[in-house]
């Protein structure tokens, strides 16, 4: 702010050299979703992300603040538009929600968008209870809460995590494993055997 | 074998300091799937199992090959007594291969002994290539050849692959994200409610 224009690693980040505050966020953002994506959280160090998105690491530390911050902004502001998503697939009719629900969440993988920062979550939480805490908290707000409220109990939110576990399984063989033949299938051949299954899981006697 | 004493870090290993070689093997695998399931594949190194075990670096090379000969051999001979189980799940009627094999799975991660290399495996396939060869490997082995050959086909290998998907879900929600209510659920439970599913996948129309 004052002019200093000698690089500092510590204290008031500089402005971004290219000054344009909002396009170094979005590189940052980016940046982050790419190298915890291919690294996983422990790997992937602030210095890196800062490196990849050719910025100083003060400046990520200014904009999100600790590892855990990037981290929950990388997946979170990926998820934005996909969050909104399951509100349709909660609040439709409910005969149709096992065909709904499958189809949003293979869509999620079959789109270079949000397949990254899903692989960044699966990589992290693996081995990281920080990015474990963030699928939990993706998984119970969006489905549990909003999709088992809708079915009969007991054992609502059950029914909707075993729904959510067939999805899980099939995403973890065919785009984290990579286990054929499901690695190829044509995804509307997946809808057509799995849409049932998962429906039985949330509504089946 | 010549009597050298004096430490050395390269060439041939010394025997055990504690003459007991078979003891001494056993300890490297018991180290080895303590760090891979704790750390993955990536993190954990042949130095970091050798401390764990008490051993040279040299003498885990001696037994084992490479990094990914030591996970193989850790991993594959913590299933041998397991690998042998899929056989009477998959040659038993056809009829009750859901319940045999959604028993199975489950079995295997409420077993404290097994748990710990399928973390491994799990946790070192989802960002390494050689560590998703081996869970490639052990399902299209154990899974898709035996069990698929039994089914109708087309579409078989399929229809292996989706039952077991819904069994590695249910195992990365409860044991490895470790989300509720799966988590504390009763296996029984878990068992009455996907048995039917995994059964569906394999022979319904």
């Amino acid at each position: 702010m004052s002019g200093a224009a000698a690089p500092r690693r510590r204290g008031r980040p500089p402005r971004a050299a290219d000054g344009d505050a909002p396009a170094a966020r979005d590189r940052i953002l980016e940046a982050a979703r790419a190298e915890f994506s291919e690294r996983g959280y422990e790997k992937t160090s602030v210095r890196g992300i800062a490196r990849a998105a050719g910025v100083d690491s003060a400046l990520v530390h200014h904009y999100f603040g600790t590892k855990e911050q990037v981290f929950e902004a990388a997946v979170e502001v990926a998820f934005a538009p996909a969050l909104d998503a399951p509100a349709a697939v909660a609040d439709g009719p409910l005969d149709g929600a096992g065909e709904r629900l499958t189809r949003f969440a293979l869509g999620l993988w079959e789109n270079p968008a949000t397949r990254a920062p899903l692989l960044a979550i699966v990589r992290s939480a693996v081995d990281n209870e920080t990015a474990a805490a963030v699928f939990r908290r993706l998984i119970a707000a969006q489905l549990l809460r909003r999709i088992a409220g809708r079915l009969e109990p007991p054992d609502a939110e059950l029914r909707a995590e075993l729904a959510a576990a067939q999805l899980v399984g099939i995403v973890m063989l065919r785009h984290v494993i990579k286990a054929e033949p499901l690695a190829s299938a044509d995804p509307e051949l997946i809808v057509e055997r799995v849409a049932p299954v998962v429906q039985g899981h949330l509504t089946a006697p």
